[in-house]
């Protein structure tokens, strides 16, 4: 239960240290969980519109070295922890060219409900995260 | 009807060239026309949950000079050409410390119902907005 | 001396009218003259290493319709008026599923030099933006 | 050695849950150090300019409560753990209106020299931070 995406550093995301900024880290770990999604079989996008939304709790992150304009970097997605009430993805992201890692860290999400109040997972799309079953 | 705001630029906001990247000074735009809302007696994020949203139709903006990290900036805000159905707002920014020329430009919203389709806007806040009556 | 470019709207480029915030179609834009600049044989990133900027002067976006998260792009980009102190980028883009018109627009930028000052196209990259010689 | 800094959420915070998109806490979080670092008397700019930079080597950030729209944050910030090759952030945001708590957290910061290169803090500035000499 992992994915790898690519994507291209734009002019936009770095800053005047000539690396990226920090916080476009925490986008691409959405788009990485995004893809991990859709590779379970689950388009978060219509699961939004059902109702099930996943906010985020908590975001844990190391920075291990710099990513630069127009560097590719693949962005490991993996889940972890899984609980019908919460949901845990795990990353690691690395320079395509050389292997450099950037960045590892998680991030912990909450299911709710469109109120954004706490909810369960429906029993639909718990097998997709693996969660078990009671 | 015009309104002077300011912000100081954010690190975040800058790029590899060590000038601010110019997409953010739409969002100063931003900034500018929700305070000049304000000063007119207007608060938009109301005016949006009565169902009154002001789209953005046409951006236009020619950049002057280059505002810098931690510099702080004077947003000026004008009302342009209004219509019950269309808003123009006319924008000029200079640099606090030197009145160095940023930016100038101009943009154009549609009004609109919750559904993003093109609405009259209400009796209520045409005075405001110094719409004709009729 | 055009090209298409394909993106997939994040969860961060969108606002709470539940459409991409308007500012991030620039970005797009950026994505979009970069990946042509490739197609004609320049990799902006290494004209900027060997001092050669191209600055923002002149933005000029029209708004048809709203891309919505997750929508997949097509940033269709191509080299507008040319000289060799300026060059202009036009564009379009369009959702993929429906081939509806989100964005046209154009923008204009001046060659500088490392020191931000006004230069002229070095003779070697000229041909590849299709600038008369003299 | 602590501050408060206010600021106001912006439209282009928001994403389409309706809240701030979580990644501009983390640029609220610069807000807030900078501005504790100009109180402490250090222009973070300048100290940058003499080649002392403060990159980001690790975030935590816990979700609490959602900030909305034309929301007032206050964000706090205080020096954690301080060392001569280190510095850590610890913030706290909450909504003026009604003291809703936002978000807590911290930030790791590795002090370098122009080329990124860990090194160590000047004499000059270690008093401002709390830096015991030996």
């Amino acid at each position: 239960m992992s994915n790898e995406t690519r994507l291209r550093v734009r002019y936009a995301e770095t800053d005047q240290m000539g690396i990226v900024y920090h916080s476009n880290y925490l986008i691409w770990m959405e788009v990485g969980r995004v893809e991990l999604c859709r590779s379970l079989g689950v388009t978060y996008r219509d699961m939004e519109r059902e109702g099930v939304l996943l906010t985020v709790a908590e975001v844990n992150c190391r920075f291990h070295g710099a990513a630069r304009y127009d560097d590719e970097v693949i962005v490991n997605t993996r889940l972890g922890h899984v609980h019908p009430r919460m949901v845990t993805f795990e990353y690691e992201m690395r320079r395509v060219d050389d292997g450099l890692r950037l960045v590892s860290g998680h991030t912990k999400h909450v299911i709710c409900g469109p109120d954004l109040k706490p909810a369960r997972m429906p029993q639909k799309y718990r097998p997709m995260f693996g969660m078990n079953e009671r």
